[in-house]
């Protein structure tokens, strides 16, 4: 998407250094657009843990880049020492954000891509580079089709509500900055505005790292989508009032049974949807599926970050950015990243191959190849 | 309650002065204590209205100490002048926080008294400090009484867990910073820990302004009760978990049916304590009701506040008191103060006469007065 009318994906290789990762800096926005350049795994590992880069889709293209880097300085001795590094690198980058599952995936498909290349180190590499791509593109198609799926939602309420303005609830950040391109959940609402539909988006805060104010109102009014800057608590008074024709959110990972694991806080919004009758969907690549899992509240992996994130928060003051701390000192803070909205009181998933109910039977209906 | 081995109350005359009302600052929380002299209704206005005073006990105590403070400076002219004058000033500080029906309880009572005192204005002076001191006083004793009903809960699962801790949510700050002492929600939680009871309190930060982090963490804390702060987004995942026993909350206003106005997402809290069997008590002396209300999402006037709350933060940093910037410059932002949870989702009601479910019949049947 574009960020002052130049188009931007959140990460890429440099066309100087092939050896070089380029990544937008997502730590600094709002407030500064900042350009890192990675120069081998172990910075890339640094910046999935560190939140340089977040999001499910960003993560798994992270990680495959990631390990592109690991195969440029891994050992070139012999194609078995070769594999064996290749390999620890991989268990180093999946321990960095353990509930996000397009990152596991990233790195698989890249081990399994070096491992079938065959012949010498130096093909290996190639196919390393190429999955890397080939992973960021693929992102960016999926994320683009999931906008020509549920753009269909946002014109049908613009329709019912005679071209009135579509009131779209979303939490974190499921946007471009999430991914490579487009976004998951923002990728319905962007189409819609460039189709030129009424839309105004109520962008949740989303504590403790803010993605929502920080990443989601960046980016949408970086497009000029019309949006309003809500706390976390708000959803509920605003679906109890009428002010909310939708919500979408996107996923860190969907169990084939349709439990939905993402950003803390979500599920509160998908119980105040159900209480007022209001569409609750979650868009999706269908690299965010496990397939395994099936008790979403119980397998998941939920994430304990550091208390600090609860403790304070950071914003902008006299043009710095500074860290302040909201709580008393000696008071502890807990910080869970992740709950599970169950399938239940999900209304529908929005996948790249198009809408379904969030069961296991729709979901393979849609995916047969993973029955 | 004690700050630093010392008791004070949230509001009180002046022992030296006592045309002056002092007042505990909470802006400064919590992260300086800091005790502010109010010497007119102006002031108190002011105070009220920017939050250097906030809860509903303790708005409505400061409501009947500045309708003194308009007393000793209304018009002394004469009698009728005089009630004309502290009229003026009631309606003012009715202005103030629409939604806080102890407020206008307050402001009502002190017309009723310093008109019914009769004689001449020295008297309806008298009257109105005296009047002023009851409302305050009844505040606390109020409090007291709903933490020895309320304790019974706490005892009840204590019990039922073998003596195990039972850990208890709250949102907001419902506690004696809220009051002029003990507290609402917090009454039973200081009576429990009082008696040696096993108790933990997961503690909402309660965004935008978060009376959570800063004025139930640090009353907690004083106290010694074990407690964890957590993000508003957090309380599903820790009741989908087992982790919470209990949830109790304060209200601001509580129509005569067992409709709830308490701060921005108190609702979501009680659907997902419904959607996993977790009790939500409401904790309320009965100035807090309003009788004359049926349907409190449809009727309860709801405070637009400030966006510019949502749009930054307060915090210490290198040990000043700042402001910082959340969001992205010319995002807008909505603030709404207050939401209403509908009775439905409401265990029980815990007030000075005892606990009740939320229904207009359990609600009469406590205070027959009323019907």
């Amino acid at each position: 998407m574009k960020v002052s009318g130049r188009h931007y994906r959140t990460i890429w290789l440099s066309k100087k250094d092939p050896a070089v990762v380029r990544i937008i800096d997502q730590r600094f926005l709002p407030h500064r657009f900042v350009i890192e350049d990675l120069t081998g795994v172990d910075a890339v590992a640094r910046a999935i843990a560190d939140m340089h880069v977040r999001g499910a889709g960003l993560i798994g293209a992270a990680a495959g880049f990631g390990m592109y880097l690991a195969a440029l300085a891994a050992d070139h001795g012999s194609v078995p020492a070769f594999l064996d590094c290749l390999s620890a690198k991989g268990e180093q980058l999946k321990a960095t954000r353990p509930t996000a599952v397009n990152l596991a995936f990233a790195v698989d498909r890249q081990l399994a891509a070096v491992t079938a290349a065959g012949g010498g180190i130096d093909a290996r590499i190639a196919a390393a580079r190429q999955t890397a791509q080939t992973i960021a593109d693929e992102d960016a198609g999926f994320c683009r089709r999931i906008g020509r799926h549920g753009v269909k939602l946002i014109e049908a309420i613009s329709r019912r509500k005679s071209g009135g303005v579509v009131n779209i609830l979303t939490h974190c950040n499921a946007g471009w900055l999430a991914f490579v391109d487009f976004g998951s959940a923002t990728a319905p609402i962007y189409a819609a505005f460039d189709r030129g539909i009424q839309v105004h988006v109520w962008v949740d805060e989303t504590r403790p790292r803010n993605q929502g104010a920080g990443l989601t109102a960046w980016e949408l009014g970086r497009h000029g989508v019309p949006h309003t800057v809500i706390v976390d608590n708000a959803g509920g008074h605003l679906m109890q009032h009428g002010q909310v024709d939708l919500v979408i959110t996107g996923t860190d990972r969907t169990t084939v049974t349709g439990d939905v694991a993402n950003k803390i806080g979500t599920y509160l919004k998908a119980l105040a949807a159900r209480d007022n009758g209001v569409p609750f969907y979650v868009a999706l690549p269908s690299s965010t599926f496990d397939w395994s899992m099936t008790d979403g509240v119980r397998e998941i992996p939920i994430e304990n970050r550091d208390p600090e994130e609860v403790r304070s928060v950071q914003g902008r003051h006299n043009g710095e950015i500074v860290t302040v701390q909201l709580t008393p000192d000696g008071s502890p803070a807990a910080n869970f990243a992740f709950d599970v909205t169950p399938s239940r009181l999900v209304t529908g998933l929005i996948t790249e191959r198009g809408i379904c109910r969030a069961t296991r039977s729709d979901i393979l209906g849609l995916f047969p190849e993973k029955t």
